[in-house]
């Protein structure tokens, strides 16, 4: 039998990273491609296993790297920095994804799908809708939680109509109260207490890379900001050690009130008073700055700090 | 008025350039996106006069780059080495291409539609069902003679069966016969007698860049290999002129014969002997070798060459 086909979202995965990969595997064995499974590239975070519990299935599978020649489709990622080890000598087959593209190379043609959307699981609920597949409940569930973490239950500037529309259709099939199911799904992701600082800094961290410069926005979701912040210490250590071991330019750890849409930033890096000054209008403060309504780190945090570094 | 959104295909554009570039406008437009206009990147080539002419409509306005913040849209490329000068500060809103990905960056999310098939217009007939468009006689016309281009009537390794499938039914709706209307159009192309050498180097080159290495492969289409070869110390002068004005490291000229489906390649550059065995297991005489079935540049030419330089 011919190797199986790998399905992944981005390392230190989050919910649509999850989900999205999971809810691929359905649709492609859909599509007639039965010989692909979905697999992981990190630890489940208290979110994602959450929506796992609640649908009692196990996470994919856990992969550190892909073999030269692998056959892979990628989610919710198409930059290498964030990609599984040795993926520039895979096959690449095909990308669903939401981000905007960069350190990206085939060489083949490949299938790929990008929408400006808030979740890669508003571009898989339309994909179903557009083959025709019908969307069973436990499919709905897994993009149901993938939008709602992404988009922070329809809060973030990143949320378009078409998440909207989506979350609407999918709840129904899902059977689930939009709010309720949210709240309880969005505030497990927030329970940090047993992680190390080292683990709160990679829970969910991005690796950029513009042309060798490279940075990390890592995110933490919390319903109390001065609750994380007790550990500024602790968690600056744990950010200045990933600035030795990946010669960073900048580190930025996004400190997130999903229940009043804030953040508190903490940058640490070379020039980062300058750079942050110039991305957001702010002054570093004991290297922290609170900036309101900002919550996306796709549309607001990234942006602005890659035009200003 | 807001600026017009501009649409087009890549530098030296083929006949899958300027045609899917007219139709993504009309399909904009459709799409209730009024306010946007095909352009082309250079001169339009004979084979694509020939359906300009067929149809009695102009070709799309000559630009030669775009400014800061400019809306574009792209289609039959991604590679910003065969963009509109400036394409880097431009908002690029969609992509819709059938080539590898690579020299292609966005800082913020867009549409991407790619799909390995033989011609871009293959992509937009899906669009165009997808979406519920009625497809007009004359788009028809366009996207059948995209497709008969860069399948060369179907007979291109590239070809896949979405390319058959939509050129079947666009002949239909354009009325004509695809072999009869098709070997006219490609005739039309091979005429090359009045162009330069120079000119015929440029005609439809595509430049590459892999991590700072520059090289081109360029291609004419012919009914007569021998009769191009009559000019090849003219062209050989040609191509080392774009070696030394480009700093590249190779250039390929791939003279096809597209009755017999075979080319002869030149090539120039430091190592082009050793590039091209490693490519296609062939020496290189008098600069010269002969590749038994080759046709297509992005399945046979660029995927061996870009390994092997």
């Amino acid at each position: 039998m011919e190797k199986e086909v790998l399905i992944f979202g981005h390392k230190s995965p989050d919910t649509d990273s999850i989900c999205s990969s999971i809810v691929m595997e359905y649709f492609e064995k859909k599509q007639g491609n039965t010989n692909c499974k979905a697999v992981r590239l990190g630890n489940v975070n208290k979110e994602t296993q959450y929506v796992l519990d609640y649908l009692g299935i196990e996470a994919p599978e856990l992969i550190e790297k892909v073999e030269e020649g692998q056959q892979v489709i990628l989610v919710d990622h198409n930059d290498f920095e964030q990609s599984a080890d040795g993926i520039e000598n895979a096959k690449i087959l095909s990308v669903t994804d939401h981000h905007s593209i960069g350190n990206f190379r085939t060489a083949e043609p490949l299938y790929y799908t990008a929408k400006p959307y808030g979740c890669t699981s508003t571009i898989l609920f339309e994909e179903f809708k557009s083959f025709g597949h019908k969307i069973e409940k436990k499919e709905a569930v897994l993009m149901a939680s993938a939008i709602i973490s992404d988009t922070l239950l329809l809060k973030s500037p990143t949320t378009t109509e078409h998440d909207k529309k989506a979350l609407e259709e999918l709840a129904k099939i899902a059977e689930i109260d939009i709010n309720t199911y949210g709240l309880e799904m969005l505030k497990a992701g927030t329970d940090l207490g047993d992680f190390t600082a080292e683990e709160l800094v990679n829970l969910d961290a991005k690796k950029q890379d513009k042309d060798g410069t490279k940075f990390v926005i890592a995110q933490v979701n919390t319903v109390d900001i001065q609750d994380v912040l007790k550990r500024q210490e602790e968690l600056e250590n744990a950010m200045k050690a990933e600035i030795q071991k990946n010669g960073l330019k900048l580190i930025v750890l996004a400190i997130t009130d999903i229940l009043n849409s804030n953040s508190e930033i903490i940058a640490l890096g070379e020039n980062a008073d300058e750079v942050i000054q110039k991305a957001f209008d702010k002054k570093l403060e004991n290297n922290r700055a609170f900036l309101e309504g900002v919550v996306s780190r796709k549309k607001q945090l990234l942006p602005n700090i890659d035009k200003s570094i």
